[in-house]
């Protein structure tokens, strides 16, 4: 039997892991029993503990759950030293809940790995080495892919229940007040670790910058925080922003952006007051650019941009021609900093920004969403997840989240060398084809055909030529060819989640 | 058998509502399970409702917990409005938990309680009808006093499981983004509904300032929010600040503010880095006047100052002599609209206020309390709930809860018209004597004999008489001779819970 995206998943494997298929994107309104963490209280006078090495012995057991966040990037400095001691200590049978793993925590998750020290893995996606070994099938259970909104909704529902939290900040004091605008090693907003730090048993800060009491804004509060410690460095400044700060000058991804441009400006949504989500990387700034110069031509102003927040996104706020950022993360040092000097960049945890077992999340509100792509099929299904090879090198991130908006954009390059991105069925369905509205190629773009109010506002925009989804995978095939189908074992190794805590696709071991 | 205070508490009531007698002022380190909400899914678009009329009709029902906050205080225009469409639509046996109720709120809680539609009440305090009515056994049940900060871990805890909670703010947004900042009402921090917001099962918002969405600074968040109702007003603020906004001109209670400020400023907390909580009402601001000036003459600069906040402290703010002023409630408009411009006025919840049963509460870090009395006995034991006649006209308040400062101080007049301060025996025990470390009175002062080391700090004090609490008591009663014994009858009315929630002593009903 196979789901609402075509997808074929094991009955063994809904049954063994308590899954239902994946039905719909209509969350509708049910009525959600929450948890709650287990507190052990204390007065301090003070949390500072000597070293990480005493505070994983004081906290971590075998079997339990732990967490991280990704805020500090390819930065990062805590991850690895936290889980060196873990697995120095010998301890066995752990879930790894991070909010994602970056490709700087590859190589020692893969060790964990290999000595059982890690058995189970949440992620919002993996990539280099580890995607690769977790493909091979060296993780002893499957992964649980799971969105940023859903990793809220499965902390909040007790699907993720976590023992211990260590999060990394760049300022704390002595009694666990902490934000993430302040200090060295600053990232922004702390949006993905407010989530652990509601809902975790235990809770560990670890800073390089120990500040006076009582420290503030706080972002994490004392009332969550159980230990604190002091290290040398947390982060590398360098390192923590994506580096991608310009604007590509690559003309196939310009063409892209001034055809996404024209796909929103010439949509209903282009209005006052409208919203919109563009994300990070050289082609998305190219995308604020294009729509900074056409909100300033029309005098169209938006009342929020949301997501993860870039430079050129706080530049549109500071010029009046955005009312609020509703920040979740912060892709760049120029987002991060100004967040301390601008009561209108909102910090908003991952439950506010994208959780749909709540009262009203942020991309429930929103207008446009651009999102990328690795493959596109003839059903709209978007894979962000697994390579042309099979090999597991992606991340949901917000992306099933953030299609949520009235207008879903998909900004891809038709092919990427000789492999197509519109394909006839896709490796992994990460976001169903129902929550995608337009894609965006630099040889056409497609609407969905349940959209046929956009194909209405979109037929006739000069230089924005319509191609119905089946003629760009046929552009993409007569370029590149049919690949050779990709060879899988019956092994399921990762389970990617849709947001609302189903099962939407399987991913299997790579046969060699 | 007695308690640790020396009350008799019945085994009935202890049996039939769970308690068990106080102990100790120290909480030690358990480990709780929190509670959580159940939580109705939505995405909007819109959570705004017509009328009071109709979110009650779609919220309540016989027998639920509703919960109001008194932030508005006494210019209150929500709670009447909502008491009255629910004692009108017949509700019967319902729980008020409000964290307090004001006296603008007591003539229609009579009327509720004669028609049954509130049986049963928990409040920080009560006065003027309503604690006539209750003194004199108009509720069916007893009625259970809580500090705010017990009241933060009854709600933690599940002791109070709020249903449906009715929270005025002076702006909101369509999806019930709000704060306590900005608008006509505005009130400054948000503090005490931070708890029902983050607890309550359904959330409905009452404001008559519909904002743009998305509204921030958001102190109450869309997640947590079921219902937003438009009124056209929702406070009178020239009665929402408590007016005292003047310094005392009363010789007596100069002459007692000056004395403990003298007590302040001779002991050894008096130093860099030191943290105060000073409390509203004229004599307070008195104290805060004389302890600026007692900080600029020592260049003494404090870390913070804690609670119930007054534009005087404010001010110290701005002078650069308090690097952090944390805000769970705001008494005068000065403080209040100060909040959205300052950084260092962080608004804090009551749980990071003052709740014991978390990783700290900031009560926890406090140097000095200053902290006034009804009633002050022999053993120390503060009485802030009953009058002299027996009647209730109090509330704990944050008593308890700063009264875990380094250096309590209870300021008080030895006599009050014909009725003394200090008693051999306090009519009901609020605050344990073992808490309190010195008492003021124009008179002298008294110091807790366990206090060795302040006795040494402020025996030599020029003008800074120190007595034994007998001898204050022997003067206050040689002033006004010993009262006639106050009678009442066996029937218990009201429970009054230490801060870790057990029962320290019981209210019953007087006998006319």
């Amino acid at each position: 039997m196979k789901n609402n995206v075509n997808r074929e998943i094991p009955d063994k494997i809904l049954n063994e892991y308590h899954y239902e298929d994946f039905q719909s994107t209509d969350f509708l309104n049910p009525v959600i029993q929450r948890v709650a963490p287990k507190v052990t209280a204390q007065a301090g006078p003070s949390k500072v503990v000597d070293s990480i090495k005493q505070v994983v012995h004081d906290t971590v057991k075998d079997g339990m759950t732990i967490s991280f966040h990704h805020h500090f990037r390819e930065g990062d400095d805590v991850f690895n030293r936290v889980m060196r001691e873990i697995i120095d200590a010998g301890y066995q049978n752990l879930t790894l809940a991070p909010s994602s793993l970056t490709n700087v925590m590859n190589d020692i998750v893969v060790e964990a790995i290999q000595k059982k020290t890690v058995t189970n893995i949440t992620s919002s996606g993996m990539r280099g080495s580890l995607g690769d070994a977790v493909s091979h099938g060296a993780l002893k259970n499957p992964v649980i892919f799971r969105s940023h909104g859903n990793r809220a909704r499965a902390i909040e529902a007790g699907d993720i229940k976590i023992d211990v939290a260590f999060l990394g900040v760049p300022n704390a004091d002595e009694m666990g007040n902490a934000n993430g605008m302040n200090g060295a090693a600053a990232f922004g907003s702390l949006g993905y670790a407010l989530m652990d730090a509601q809902y975790a048993n235990q809770l560990v800060l670890i800073t390089d910058d120990l500040r006076p009491y009582p420290n503030t804004p706080a972002s994490i509060k004392q009332t969550q925080v159980d230990y604190v410690v002091k290290v040398d460095k947390v982060g590398d400044p360098d390192k923590i922003g994506s580096g991608a700060t310009r604007f590509t000058k690559d003309p196939k991804e310009l063409k892209i952006a001034k055809m996404v441009n024209d796909v929103i400006t010439h949509s209903a949504y282009f209005k006052d007051g409208f919203s919109f989500q563009t994300g990070s990387g050289g082609a998305a700034l190219a995308v604020t650019r294009f729509l900074r110069q056409a909100m300033i031509d029309n005098q169209v102003k938006a009342s929020f941009a949301l997501g993860g927040i870039t430079k050129p996104t706080v530049d549109l706020l500071n010029e009046g021609l955005v009312d609020k950022v509703m920040d979740v993360q912060d892709f760049d040092k120029g987002a991060a900093s100004s967040m301390k000097s601008s009561p209108n960049q909102q910090e908003i945890d991952a439950s506010w920004y994208a959780d749909p077992a709540n009262k009203g999340a942020m991309v429930d509100k929103l207008d446009v969403a651009i999102l990328s792509a690795l493959e596109i099929d003839t059903d709209f299904n978007v894979n962000v997840m697994s390579g042309s090879d099979g090999v597991i090198r992606g991340a949901i991130g917000g992306h099933q989240d953030a299609a949520m908006a009235n207008l879903t954009i998909i900004s891809a390059p038709l092919v990427r060398g000789r492999i197509a991105t519109i394909v006839p069925k896709v490796t992994t369905v990460i976001t169903p084809g129902d929550s995608i509205d337009v894609v965006v190629t630099e040889l056409g773009i497609a609407i969905n055909p349940k959209r046929q109010d956009l194909i209405g506002q979109l037929d006739k925009v000069p230089g924005l030529p319509v191609l119905t989804i089946d003629e760009l995978q046929q552009k993409a095939e007569k370029l590149v060819g049919t690949p050779k189908p990709l060879e899988f074992t019956d092994r399921v190794v990762a389970l990617a989640e849709y947001r609302d805590g189903t099962l939407i696709d399987v991913i299997k071991e790579v046969k060699d």
